[in-house]
């Protein structure tokens, strides 16, 4: 049995996995932003520990899915993207020390991709591009059936493809990236933007954003959803930038599957149709018809099984 | 010693290798553009053999290099970028039965890649990222000391990222590419909008324009070199644009070294300066100052030092 941890910035989850892939408990619960590293390892190990007891001492590995940049080598958080207090910590040893068993940690992007790999949507493939698409919009590349992670560790921040040479800033420094236009805030704030230049129209939309509470991706989709005419070209208008980044990635790595997760992704067809759509324009003639777009499976416990996957590869492997 | 071919649109040139790398004899001759296939193997034939002649049938391998995409597994040309008459062709096993040596054919722009990794500005690299600017832009991914060729053997088209969604369109259909923006053509066609649009700016461009003939990206370098502020205004948008592309490859592949070759790349430090500036500025702070961004070292010998190394490789390393 495995343990596997997925630590975000807004939750963090725990999950018994069987040898055998199928998954015997999942806990979720509230991350303290304040906390930084050492509430979220105490609140670990304490529920760790109660998962490895019911467990009766069968757990052998711990594998983690970190929402931040993960020097694997050193098997250290070089700094968490939601929450002070992770700079350059040593998670895993941290964790091994208190649980008793061997911990691998990676972030959270790299786990989803392992995930979906080895047990989700894109299984049996070599070469696989993993989109998430949340908060932030993160990822991970397998060439050749493996984790690539570049020369310094930190490749697959396919959110940070610039998109548009004088796009809306990003988090990262730079602008116009695909997170800084497709994220799931950067889709809401692109909806009351859009209310806000289009004063008679999106009735549906607008009403939503009057209803109190900070607009979200969801209401957006649920309003294009209902034939919103403002929501439904924010949507629109999304699906063609994560197109640019998609199209890209696949035009320069020509890998058999997108899998596209996250939060976003649960928006389903009314996204992926003219994401596809939009993809296949942009595609090289050469590249067209060769790659598959498709939603997540594990939905969210990607990067759950991931850490799982994590935990008990081969150091070669990954 | 090595038998070496870079087949292009304009021209194409055989060069003998020895087996330490140096190089005994480059030809170069011009294409002829309506003779196809049957054409260019009978002078690459006729001249291979000279050469060979002149080696003492010392030549035990032939290595090619294309313009166009090629189908490596099966060695036949896909279809010529530049040319037509040249679809689903065994090259190899055309160009074989006439030499009477083992001859390897990839795309020029991979053989490029592999010649910058074995002898040029990439050497000792592991990951490496090849851009050629010329007619076209093309690329080459090193992954781990190989070629990344991807599910469908046409990985690296990094010059179809689309960076402008609503750009000029591309010769792949889409719009917006890197390459619809920043090839020579493309250079020179912004240079010419540039000065219909400001009619009474750039001076020294405005001469080069009515000296006849076609205006060329070397003559915007050169215009550029010489302070024509419009040249130079045209010179930083280049620089920018192509900056997207590469900042995208960088932060999704994080290689050690971006290296630039191609015809655009001999314009040096005017486009490397302002490209580097743009680069370091639209990287995630995770890769800032963890990648060198250089022009090619071997210039246009890049091919045929490449497709000298694909005709002695293991086929494994390839």
């Amino acid at each position: 049995v495995i343990l596997a941890v997925d630590i975000g910035g807004t939750q963090f989850s725990l999950m018994l996995v069987r040898e055998d892939g199928s998954v015997a408990e999942v806990r979720r619960y509230p991350t303290d932003r304040d906390g930084g590293a050492a509430w979220m390892v105490d609140q670990v190990v304490t529920r760790g520990r109660l998962l490895m007891d019911r467990a009766k001492g069968r757990v052998r590995a711990c594998g983690v899915g970190f929402g931040g940049p993960v020097d694997f080598e050193g098997q250290r958080v070089i700094q968490s993207t939601h929450v002070p207090g992770w700079r350059n910590y040593p998670i895993s040893r941290a964790l091994s020390g208190a649980l008793g068993v061997p911990v691998t940690t990676d972030n959270d992007a790299n786990a989803g991709a392992l995930g979906e790999l080895m047990h989700g949507a894109g299984k049996g493939c070599r070469d696989l591009l993993y989109y998430t698409v949340s908060t932030g919009i993160g990822g991970g590349i397998i060439i050749d059936g493996r984790l690539h992670r570049g020369a310094n560790g930190n490749a697959g921040e396919v959110g940070h493809v610039p998109v548009a040479v004088d796009g809306p800033p990003c988090a990262c420094g730079n602008r116009g990236c695909l997170e800084a236009l497709c994220s799931g805030p950067a889709i809401a704030r692109r909806a009351v933007e859009a209310l806000r230049r289009a004063p008679g129209r999106g009735k549906r939309l607008r009403k939503e954003l009057r209803s109190g509470g900070p607009l979200t991706a969801r209401q957006v989709f649920d309003c294009a959803r209902q034939g919103d005419e403002l929501a439904t070209a924010v949507v629109k208008e999304t699906a063609l930038y994560l197109s640019m980044g998609v199209a890209a990635a696949i035009n320069t790595l020509a890998p058999e599957a997108v899998v596209v997760g996250g939060g976003v992704a649960k928006a389903g067809r009314i996204l992926f149709t003219p994401l596809r759509r939009f993809v296949s324009e942009r595609l090289m003639p050469v590249h067209r018809g060769c790659v598959r777009i498709v939603p997540a499976r594990l939905r969210n416990r990607s990067v759950l099984m991931g850490a799982a996957v994590l935990a008990v590869a081969d150091r070669d492997f990954l």
